[in-house]
């Protein structure tokens, strides 16, 4: 199908960086890598050579993106969550009723994050079946693999009366339709997946419902979980237990379950997640303006909990997940140090909670993976080609050769990629953006 | 000179954001705004005519700016700092006794923070005296408003033998030379100053010395100050007291001073630093590495200390002071929140300390100007013409009118704005850079 010759960096484990040295990948029909040589031993013409400035990483996996909140990336971010949600947010969202207003902003959302390198990206739609169907129509049209919600929401405090679903069986009804719907269009990198918005907005017989709706189809489920405080104490007062509990009695804590946050996770939370192969959508942007702490990354990898990266836009201001990796270094090293210089140090911090480039691009690759049981995020024979080429010459536009090598370089194109160093993406062995020039 | 129309959003005070829509700004042979007016009103023809999906801002004031760590830039930062100086930063800053290397740095470094629409940087160069002036010329060259420093630094612990001043009177002598080498120039628009490294990197006869050729030839001050646990216990214990008493013992802090970091303050050190009229450079995404706290921005600015922002390239390792912005308004809600989940909520965070989009832009433009007693910063008839225009066409490369309030365009503005978007900088009227297309 292809073939590109390049040199690659990518972390086959959380803590190994492995660079591969002008080698050529060749790509099947079906999108998968056939083969990994050296290109002195590589006979044939290659499709794409890179430059030598370039590196080709395995594509970005976003595991949590609110699709109709695009249009209001960046903004709002001073309010509380409830008024973020009820003033700017559900109103917006209330707009994709309108189908061709959802086309228009689908059109311009895939194509700008594939431009970011997000290869797989898992998305909440809105309410609305329709808007949702043509979300991963535009997925598939500009060839991004995805996960895409149809979002369930029908608590009558919870929700606003002009955005919600009418009745859990509704909200039920209308979930299974868009399973049905996104699975006609007959394609595997497309699928659809279970979303109750998060407790806090859905009844228990919907929660119980999409649980069963969920093991009936075999369909992933997403939600959010222990967000903020608010969120976190709201379902211990409703149910008397923690989100993950609630989740695991309504059916919901499956394989490749992705939760979203998880700031105020316990460790039997961890010992729960891990046990129903669950994992946790870490969104550390996000988390600083409606969080109220940094999620402790550390303390969920110790505890063999599958964790990966989310932008969750537009609660977090950042397109990019490879800016978000970066930003999971930053947040780890806060919550390591601490935050108030009032405090003597040590008992400012929490010791031993930092993460590093290697860890967080994992995270953005491999991990989030396998927080949905995908191939992706590795370069090797037998996976799917999903892959980003980076061009690393220098923050200035040089490439400091006898200052750098590879970590060094690594730790560079991690602290410094931006759409607009990002020159090719491609999944399952698709070209599906270019940069110009 | 020059006359450019378009619609302006600038902060004349911290927590005032004013926007000017269509005016015309007119620049004269001095680079000094001679008219606003509205567009309607204008009968010439105007020399740039920014498309209506651009604003035009004021140029942004970088208080704190290593040049010579550009080529480590994003690397490293997993290190404690002493290992950062010793074992990458000092290797790198001592080939700068190679004028041609450093040539070469400046001549990347100096463009590409114009293209991040810096358009006053405030540099320490390296121990090198022809670097530093070099330094000084390349922003002649290129037209970016500087205060460039040679940096001394003798202290026979704080520094290595291979790269420090042989003595004070060297030190002292070498500081001298460079003030007169960068005055012998002839631009107001480039600057000398007095540059100590940092306490532990200098004798007392340094320190005393350089406070005395500061005072004498009516130089600016820049310097580290209470940056991290480490840095303002030493001063403690050296001197008995903190940085800000012994660099005020030392006639250093003076008007204007630029005290770079300063997380560790306490309150009788902002009552110092506003008698004797010097300011910070905050540098949040530095100090999440080394500072071991968040600076206490509400709180120096509540006791009426001038703060501006610093990128404080490499310990920072983001070269824009508009990410830079974004990055203290975040770091502003985490030290507001804490960091630490297992803490109940109010022993977690401080209150009252967040920043928002608005004063953080003020900090970036106003207040560093403020800092370092430039009429820069604001676009005001009888000011500088420092400028740059921005695409605020969506990060998708769209601007969703219907969505957007001037408000919002803002914060969407200061959360999103890279190098990319940046389409044109002026300084002093003189149009420095420019995005092809």
């Amino acid at each position: 199908m292809t073939s590109v010759r390049a040199s690659v960096f990518q972390t086959p484990t959380p803590d190994h960086l492995e660079s591969m040295a002008d080698v050529v990948i060749s790509v099947d029909d079906a999108g998968v890598i056939s083969s990994i040589a050296p290109a002195d031993q590589w006979q044939s013409p290659v499709d794409h050579h890179l430059d030598p400035s370039h590196r080709l990483l395995p594509g970005l996996v976003d595991l949590h993106i609110h699709a109709p909140q695009w249009p209001q990336l960046g903004t709002g971010l001073d309010l509380p969550l409830e008024r973020w949600l009820f003033d700017h947010t559900f109103p917006l969202e209330s707009r994709f009723a309108d189908l061709a207003f959802a086309e228009m902003v689908w059109a311009d959302l895939v194509p700008a994050l594939l431009r970011h390198g997000t290869t797989t990206a898992v998305y909440y739609g809105s309410i609305h079946l329709a808007a949702t169907t043509a979300l991963a129509r535009a997925c598939l049209r500009f060839g991004q693999r995805a996960f895409v919600g149809r979002v369930a929401m029908d608590h009558l405090d919870g929700t606003p009366g002009w955005y919600r679903d009418p009745s859990a069986s509704a909200a039920i009804e209308a979930s299974a339709r868009s399973i049905a719907e996104i699975r006609a269009l007959g394609s595997e990198l497309v699928q659809p997946i279970v979303t109750p918005r998060f407790i806090p907005a859905c009844s228990d017989a919907t929660l119980a419902g999409l649980g069963a709706l969920a093991d009936t189809t075999g369909t992933l489920v997403q939600t959010h979980c222990s967000e903020s405080d608010w969120e976190h104490q709201y379902v211990i007062d409703r149910f008397g237990f923690s989100d993950t509990m609630a989740l695991d009695r309504f059916g919901l804590m499956r394989p490749n379950s992705v939760l979203a946050h998880g700031g105020l996770l316990g460790d039997s939370d961890f010992e729960r997640i891990v046990e129903r192969q669950a994992g946790i959508a870490h969104c550390p942007l996000s988390n600083a303006y409606f969080g109220d702490a940094v999620f402790p990354l550390r303390r969920a990898l110790d505890a063999g909990v599958n964790v990966g990266l989310g932008t969750d836009i537009a609660g977090g201001p950042e397109p990019s997940l490879m800016r978000t990796a970066a930003q999971a270094v930053t947040s780890s090293r806060m919550l390591e140090s601490g935050v108030d210089p009032r405090r003597v140090r040590d008992d400012r911090g929490v010791a031993d909670q930092r993460i590093d480039v290697v860890n967080a691009f994992w995270l953005a690759t491999r991990g989030g993976a396998e927080v949905l049981g995908l191939p992706v995020g590795l370069l090797e024979v037998g996976r799917p080609f999903d892959a980003i080429a980076v061009d690393v010459g220098g923050v200035g536009g040089r490439l400091w050769d006898d200052v750098d090598d590879d970590a060094r370089l690594f730790e560079k194109l991690i602290r410094s990629t931006s759409a607009d160093r990002i020159s090719h993406t491609w999944v399952a062995g698709a070209l599906v953006s270019q940069r110009p020039g």
